[in-house]
């Protein structure tokens, strides 16, 4: 397979291009510092402007966090939890740091294999 | 394997009984109406007034959303994603509802099986 | 969710019936004794005389395997694995066993839940 | 994440660094040539000459069979499932091709990520 690394689609010109790579795109969303033992929150989320199908064979089946080399979580969704209608894929998993954490998010399509986000570092403190 | 089910602790006597069902039930906490086609968040708890340890051999490794006999989706989690320490796992799904739902959750402890919470159910408009 | 129960389907009289369960339904198959510390191999089956369809949006997504209350392991498909064609699905996997087993397996149907084999007795010496 | 890639560990000198890539590794083990719509065995295995340790917070959790962009199969693994020794984990995914096929698989270590097999390319008729 190949291991699709994010791109900042502002960069892009052709349309079709832009909407095939921000809706496969996978991000993090997480507060910058955290404290240490204490749980915190992070979303992944699959897409930013454009969105993804939700369809049979079609559609975004898990996602992925990781914490630099290990991973922390995965969410499995199964076709049409999302109503069979295109939406942006989001899940919060709440976890427990204890030192610095460099977090990736994957996101994989049935169709259109695996992708990789931009990597966030949380400080904890 | 046996299916645990959700047990209300408030009917029991014994200390350690009750933190042993408590820690490993799982919960569905949303609203109770939702609307059509609309993102609609839907947590997903492990334990509720007791916690549960994420020891290498002993975690809670996944937990399931179901409706009614399909399943949406399931969070696996690595053992460490909650810092080593006792805690209540907890995940928020966001899925998109189409009709009435009856919700259910399931956890799964990798020493104890599998926990059955109670249903949910969700009127949707 | 029902966890469907084995039904052995000799005792059933309506063909519709007898296919609806025995596609569905999940075997282990494997020696009755194993030798400790050594691999030791577990077939897991779904359907036996009936098939299980293939399609995007019904199909076998995945079997796990159980020894007693603690689970081994667990393989995910994805549809097309089987050609988009009816077929039973079927996976080895290689455990090494350290005591006597009791070995039972899952499979879960994207449209018809989660079935349950009968369990195997495997003595480990 | 880092995907670390196969190498063969012929082209290495050091003995600890052909140990940690080697029990790392993941191999696609089946027939060069497949007859379309039938089924197909298709062993996963990690390690070939060393083998991996299968200790509570270090195993291998998962491998992952694809052919070319898509994900066929994923099988899962609980600790202890390899007895809690060092072994060569080892799957039988049985799949059914419909066209030409290009196998890779991936493993993952719950210390040291993942790991991409080397691809191989299937006939079928």
């Amino acid at each position: 397979m190949k291991l699709n690394k994010y791109v900042d689609i502002s960069t892009l010109d052709k349309e079709a291009k832009r909407d095939y790579i921000d809706r496969h795109s996978a991000f993090v969303k997480c507060d910058k510092e955290a404290e240490a033992g204490k749980k915190f929150k992070v979303k992944v989320m699959v897409g930013d402007e454009y969105m993804h199908p939700d369809d049979p064979d079609h559609f975004i089946s898990y996602v992925q966090l990781w914490n630099g080399e290990k991973m922390l979580a995965q969410a499995n969704f199964t076709e049409g939890a999302l109503g069979n209608a295109a939406n942006n894929l989001e899940v919060d998993f709440f976890i427990v740091p204890t030192k610095n954490m460099k977090l990736t998010a994957y996101a994989f399509c049935t169709k259109h294999g695996l992708w990789e986000s931009d990597t966030v570092e949380v400080e904890v403190k």
